[in-house]
């Protein structure tokens, strides 16, 4: 397929949408979506309503309408408009001829732009919009019409209840006002399970003189104004706000979004935006990553990088990363394991405090993950496969569906996909030895590595035969297989979580001795659990590579039969089949969804070269890519093969996932569209691990640098233990430049040769 | 349903179908099997052929013809017979209106008896055949056509090896001959994948004179005597011998097949027929219950004890009881752990020679268990599921089939079902305390106690959490919860065999060192093994009465859903969907096939009579009774609380199943019909278990009599410690005469009183 085919390079930063594709109206939504961490506008027209999927998803709003899903709220549309002049609509709707229209938009600043041209008149809509930075309530629109002739104009704008939801509608007793005196309609609302209030205000300002008349039309869910326009305007134009608060943001949201929504208008749409602007010009100083020699992939390294931040609540250290951020309701805006591993690496290097505050979301939620722990009869924190805000377990068992007989499926992602707890535990340990900073370790993290021991502790099982720790019935990375025992990936991870728990456990007695006294009479921590953590981590099983340096995904991987995502394609019964547990095509093959093993390597550098290389060649050929957490970590490994074409392939397939929709929208009957912000966050890893091939460990910081051919350079900021570092690779050089303002030399390994930069020095290495 | 929609009732040991139903031709088939244990001669028509599920099933020659299914071979057909008269063709063909038949079975000497009246003449067809018990490879038939009308009459007999296989047709290189001297017609094949070699030889007898012409007509398969009878004969009468011998036989069987038919006609079916009888009438003197007052009943517990007897090789100790014995190709003439709980404990009281046999086959196959034990990643003997000569696992791993998307199903009785191999530890203890017989334990039980206690060391996980051995991923007896942990029966039967090859252990190390030393060498045993065993025996999980007395079947099954069978059966999209892995209607419910928590306490007199009424009342109402070896133990537990007539019901539920058909004979694609010959060994567990409340543990013999109002009495046998009882039950009364040969007397309990009989003295209890 051709980008062309789906957009146009502007410039570094944005892109042209030249004509509209009905059936591409999902993928619209999702990459063209104004967000900032607390809301997410989708990229649709203002006409437009939930069936082209319009909805501005809302942070801290998990709500459950249909007694299964609980999912983020949408609120409703302040931003909806419908034009008609002379009785005849005008807009650009699906399936109807009527519009001509072009969309742009700014990956810097997340600005929409439409520009649509009627086709049986000479009427034009131009509108654009951000989600702002400096509040985030706040969508700020301006809209014009152009080139009216002389006829009867009327414009129906106000807010919209009656909008797109994945499962249930979530908000009920719709009360809306119109508050002339202000000009400010507000719409409240609360959700149906929670009862969390949702205000939506609008605050708009016409040129004076404009309206002939208005009249506020007051329906069941929404409530609009009808603006007659003067026939002598051949122009109208106007700026709104939509302001969105809850109940969950502050205690009288409805006083706080007629005030902000007041105080929008006064500012002004192009002082909003330079407010916007500011804050993501100092979020692109040490984020940005600047590729020479092609533009299609600057811009689209531009595009995942934008996702990964606007998909974070980097405002809150008590919300999630949902895994399709805030593009829609799909996997409930809540965080998978893909929040820590995906997610976080980016900001660990660049926005320390909003990693931090991710970790510490999962510190709010240790109680979330001790339920869920109690309820299956474990110990400790088992923390949700699906986190919402309280950490709760919010996957339900049964989700996807037999598309054949329309049976539902038990899926065990809730209870057998154990990694996400050690995955957390290995990120507190990267986030320490990339910031040295022990007191979130004594404060924080400690409780959540011990639980996460605890938990583990409770959860394996001796085999006295083999004398062996054994993980009995998982579902590794690869979800293709459930059920399996000894995933070698959950199995070193464990390891890693209980060594990481015992090493701070012991600086703890030595430098902390007070409070860890105190965190063990907390959480009642015995020392015979502490000596368990020991045995447990000393006799784990760990799948060691072969004598064909092959390292085992499972037990009894090796055994199935052996054959390709194309085969298993051709033995699909109906495309919409679920591939996984417990019937679908690649449950008895070794076809792997995802990186599993290879996710091994790209997290854990201890295995040789050789044996990279052996299991690469293997599993490459037997993984679909099924999961858009995939393409980066093949990509990764292949770098440190150096394999740099390989890895360039795979860059591809990774950072055009969305921008060319080549991933589908629905499985096993579940609805899982949306932007894939674990990709976006895995292109930051796939240039800076893999072709800088950028390594921390208690060692220090180290690179494997190489460059694809398709690049002439890629460069990029690292924020090091406090230091600041700017990296530039090109094909035979890698340049370190510390920056000026450092405190210390910084010291690393290129290869295998040891470099010091001290503050201000560039150092160049010939590679 | 009424039992005289399927057969009229002539005496106590017989029954009488008055009017053949084409679609009873299955049951028929198996119902009326003439039968010895070396082979099967289903009860069809001389005339039939495959589509009415002809079939002579002979043991030990197992082969796979597909590539899937390893199972018993089908013999030739030697008494097929096709009468024309006048060009006409005569016989009872389904859905054809030229005869009626009336069919007679004697259940005392399994005796099957035809006589058809042709409808547009006034022949007949009578016949009659029996499975001989005095030489195990023949079966003796006598045909006679009566009332013919001067016409042209031609009979075509012969070998037909044209025949029903359920899984691929088994023989191939078909060779036939006919010795016209010795009046002797044989065909020879082999097996397609085993290269057994079959004959199948007959030997007829006709009146002299009779025969005008005779042709032999070779066919591809068969050969068959094309005979003009000369046209004055009103009646044409012949008695044939049908004689199967294979190469697992003997080495040369074509030779002994024919000296074997001439014999047979030597002696001819009268003679036969009194040395056939006369090994029956040895077996009823002590296997024969009788019951009093009801004859309906009477006959059915004939028919039930019956089957059990002929589908048992008792002339083998290397042979298995198939679990459809050898009325069909079904469950591939292999046995099950029906064999040792549901078919052994009557010839362990009755025919002890039989139970060591049966006992003895586990030993032969100890090889087979070793090997899959070991090709799955255990040590020590894990029996096989479906379990043939070699007692490899027969089992394939996909054979269920979702009906609706046609889509294979794994299945996991060959790997997670584990609990046959303490089933036989579990059986080879209670052979021992029914028998003193130390010599078999020594010499043979204790290798397979030893190995069994291996397997299950290597099987089990220790929890270091909650410091406990637990069995992970399993099958129970309740086949539809697949994948469950700490199943209540697998648990207990597994400390159950531990303990047991302890304390065998322990005496050899005390009474035969010498032994124990050569055993210990032959397979390596160390004492390391031993104490883990302890160690495990002592701390295995044992799901305990919880407050509500009821144990758990395993570890969160009271967390499903709780509803019933009938509300699943609404769930169905098609009649014949599998119910149980993965994805069938009763996995996430508490619905169960079978008797799983209630066969512990058949198995196992530990609990107190609360917790059985308690469990009783708890799983009766969810209980699909989906296996036919279910109402038996439903129906002992019953008794044991003093419930007569529920347990009465049970046994009217259990005696009936083949005799009024009311089991499927397809389940999710795969063909299960046949004799459910453990329902039929249940049966005498049933009356003796249950009824009389016979119980052996290491206290010695007890009885908890209790009779339902629909009996006058009930009597029968026991041989216990080779002193021989006979015992009475009726509703007031319960009486116990010891043989006169007894060389001891005989203490034993009823109630809770303890009694004692010399030789040749009888008690008598009221109750």
């Amino acid at each position: 397929m051709d980008y062309q085919d789906f957009f146009k390079i502007k410039d570094d930063w944005n892109i042209k949408i030249e004509e509209l594709k009905d059936e591409q109206l999902v993928h619209y939504g999702s990459n063209l979506l104004c967000g900032n961490g607390y809301l997410g506008y989708r990229g649709t027209l203002e006409e437009w309503g939930k069936d082209e999927y319009q909805a501005c998803v809302i942070t801290d709003t998990y709500d459950m309408a249909d007694g299964k899903w609980r999912e983020l709220s949408n609120s409703p549309n302040a931003l909806f408009t419908e034009v008609k002049i002379g009785g005849e609509k005008l807009g650009d709707y699906p399936d109807e001829d009527l519009m001509t229209t072009e969309l742009d938009f700014d990956y810097k600043y997340g600005v929409f732009k439409r520009n649509s041209r009627a086709k049986n008149s000479t009427a034009e809509i131009v509108s654009e919009r951000f989600a702002s930075y400096d509040n985030l309530h706040l969508i700020a629109n301006k809209y014009q019409l152009n080139n009216l002739e002389e006829n009867k104009v009327e414009i129906r704008l106000g807010i919209k209840g009656d909008i797109w939801d994945l499962n249930g509608s979530h908000l009920e007793n719709f009360s809306g006002e119109y508050d002339s005196e202000k000009n400010i309609l507000y719409l409240k609302a609360n959700t149906v399970e929670k009862n969390i209030d949702l205000i939506t205000a609008l605050s708009f300002d016409f040129k004076k003189g404009d309206i002939e008349s208005l009249k506020v039309e007051n329906e069941e869910k929404s409530i609009y104004l009808l603006l007659k326009i003067k026939p002598e305007n051949k122009v109208v134009k106007f700026e709104r706000n939509m302001l969105v608060y809850s109940s969950n943001d502050l205690k009288n949201p409805l006083e706080k979004a007629v005030e902000a929504a007041v105080e929008a208008t006064a500012e002004g749409y192009q002082q909003l935006k330079q407010e916007h602007q500011h804050v993501w010009d100092k979020k692109w100083e040490l984020m940005d990553i600047k590729i020479a020699g092609n533009q299609l992939d600057q811009l689209a390294v531009h595009f995942n990088l934008y996702h990964n931040v606007i998909a974070t609540p980097a405002h809150s250290e008590y919300l999630p990363i949902g895994a399709r951020g805030l593009s829609c309701q799909a996997y409930q805006g809540a965080a998978f394991w893909d929040q820590e591993i995906f997610n976080l690496p980016m900001f660990l290097f660049t926005e320390t405090k909003t990693a931090k505050n991710i970790l510490k979301y999962r510190y709010h939620t240790l109680d979330g993950a001790r339920k869920k722990a109690k309820d299956l009869g474990y110990d400790g924190a088992f923390y949700a496969w699906i986190s919402g805000k309280s950490g709760q377990e919010l996957c339900p068992s049964f989700f996807f569906k037999d598309v054949i007989s329309g049976r539902k499926i038990r899926n065990h992602f809730n209870d057998w996909q154990i990694h996400v707890s050690p995955d957390i535990s290995y990120t507190i340990w990267k986030y320490y030895i990339a910031t040295d900073d022990l007191d979130f370790v004594v404060d924080y993290g400690s409780e959540i590595l011990f639980e996460v021991a605890r938990f583990l502790h409770s959860r394996v099982h001796y085999n006295q035969y083999k004398d062996q720790y054994e993980i009995i019935r998982l579902l590794g990375p690869d979800e293709y297989h459930e059920n399996v025992d000894n995933n070698a990936f959950t199995n070193y991870q464990t390891r890693y979580a209980l060594k990481k728990a015992l090493y701070f456990y012991y600086k703890m007695e030595n430098e902390y001795p007070e409070k860890l006294k105190a965190l063990k009479e907390k959480i009642d921590l015995q020392e015979k659990e502490v000596t368990a953590w020991q045995e447990i981590a000393e006799r784990i099983y760990l799948p060691e590579p072969d004598e064909n340096m092959l390292i085992e995904q499972f037990d009894g991987y090796f055994d199935l039969e052996d054959t390709t995502a194309e085969v298993l394609e051709e033995r699909l019964i109906d495309k919409q089949e679920y591939w996984g547990w417990p019937n679908g095509v690649a449950v008895f093959t070794q076809v792997i969804k995802q990186a599993d093993v290879i996710q091994l390597f790209t997290m854990h550098d201890i295995f040789s070269e050789e044996v990279l290389a052996a299991n690469y060649d293997y599993y490459e050929p037997r993984t679909q890519h099924g999961s858009s957490l995939s393409p980066s970590q093949y990509a990764i490994v292949a770098a440190r093969l150096g394999r740099a074409e390989e890895a360039y392939d795979y860059f591809e397939a990774s950072a055009f996932i969305d921008l060319m929709s080549t991933n589908k929208a629905v499985s096993g009957g579940t609805f899982i569209g949306g932007v894939h912000t674990a990709a976006a966050g895995g292109i930051w890893q796939l240039i800076v691990n893999g072709f800088a091939g950028m390594n921390i460990n208690r060692k220090g910081l180290s690179f494997m640098p190489i460059l694809p051919e398709e690049w002439d350079s890629v460069e990029f900021k690292l924020n090091y233990k406090a230091n600041k570092l700017k990296i530039k690779l090109s094909s035979d050089s890698f340049t370190v430049q510390a920056s000026a303002s450092n405190k210390t030399s910084v010291e690393f390994k290129v290869e295998d040769k040891h470099y010091k930069a001290a503050a201000g020095e560039e150092v160049n290495i010939k590679i």
